[in-house]
């Protein structure tokens, strides 16, 4: 629901912006400013003083810090008895590069970035304007305001924690462990090196269970080779299983 | 001055613990066992349902995203007109391992910290025992107060930001002032740009004294070739010097 937008701000020329930032963060800024040099890519930086110029680099490179506390913060407390290594592990599939870039073009920062650039494939300025605005917010709002941005807009809406952990990418030790649990007696069988093209060598992992072929890998290394099938055969054991 | 101790700690058995605590942060810890954690070193953990740790670890890595997140934020106030590639760096050093571990020696861990291991040069484990009472210090009193711990008992105690930025890697004045001192005659030479793959340009630099190649460097402008090439000239002549 739309609230209503301030009084001071009815008559303002940036009032459609305004609304914006409203959509997408649920408030309205107090420092407007702020708020435009966030979505203000470098191509489209603003010049003052001769020598200085304004865009959202210094504002990511904030909000990259601010982000990656509360999501530290955040995974501290929703994993409680997880080591250090997890938890660093899964706060950098958060804050990845991909991730970050998908979440803004979703949240629709193509209709709010600034920039000189014809986007050809270049998602980046979106993920970095995402952090940008979360430097804009801290800035303007505070470290809880930010902290419940983050959690409310962007953790529960855009994000699986679950499919995070489960697209844990040590593939062959959660085969081997729910084969266990589930008292399946799974094989794995490994090819020798294969010389082919470029003279690199690859590998060719099996993974059967009664005979029956759950997953089939390669890799230019057996252990690259024997993940890509354990996560072919993950997949179809998750089917099966209850 | 130390403030007086509260009424509820006077028949603490802790009572000396939270003194020390009290000289290092300036407060009393609400949650004792928050901070008595922050100081247990891997290598005394606590042990606890039969297969699960407690010792500092887990702290650490909170403490350690809230540290890069306050001093992001001010290494952003401080330097109002410098770009994010120089505000990163400054960070960088000021969050260094051997920067951590100095300050917390500096601070007196060696006198908090319980450890089981003999302690031969491994100065990190008061470095991690810092970051981990800074994440003791954010889940008792949240992020306001762990800023301020950081600025006042860090930064404006222990860190000389300007000398950080004077020792900034600037390696090429290093090098011409120490070969001036040691009246060395180097010669700088560098190359026009080289078109290379993707029309991005790049630059070589080479110095040579007496006709022998000190250091070599490539970048991607003229003064990050130098850099590059400085670097390895800087440590072939420390080996050389007395």
């Amino acid at each position: 629901m739309l609230k209503f937008i301030p009084v001071k701000y009815i008559f303002s020329r940036n009032k459609e912006f305004l609304r914006k930032v409203y959509r997408l963060t649920g408030f309205y800024p107090r420092n407007i400013s702020i708020f435009k040099i966030a979505f203000t890519h470098k191509s489209a930086s603003i010049q003052f003083d001769n020598d200085k110029y304004i865009n959202n680099e210094r504002l990511e490179y904030l909000g990259d810090a601010i982000l990656a506390a509360v999501i530290a913060d955040y995974l501290f407390s929703y994993f409680p008895f997880k080591k250090e290594g997890f938890l660093t592990k899964i706060r950098a599939r958060i804050v990845s590069r991909e991730q970050l870039n998908e979440i803004a073009i979703k949240m629709g920062f193509q209709d709010l970035v600034v920039s000189q650039m014809r986007i050809n494939g270049t998602k980046n300025i979106y993920g970095n304007a995402f952090e940008a605005l979360i430097g804009a917010i801290y800035i303007d709002k505070g470290y809880k305001k930010t902290k419940k941005f983050i959690i409310n807009r962007i953790i529960k809406k855009h994000i699986n924690i679950s499919e995070l952990i489960v697209t844990d990418s040590d593939y062959k030790s959660q085969l081997i462990e729910l084969a266990q649990k589930n008292k399946l007696e799974i094989l794995f069988e490994d090819s020798d090196a294969q010389p082919i093209e470029q003279n690199v060598p690859y590998f060719n992992s099996t993974i059967t269970l009664n005979n029956q072929i759950l997953g089939k890998g390669t890799g230019s290394s057996k252990k690259e080779a024997q993940q890509n099938a354990s996560r072919e055969a993950l997949v179809k054991i998750l089917e099966f299983l209850p």
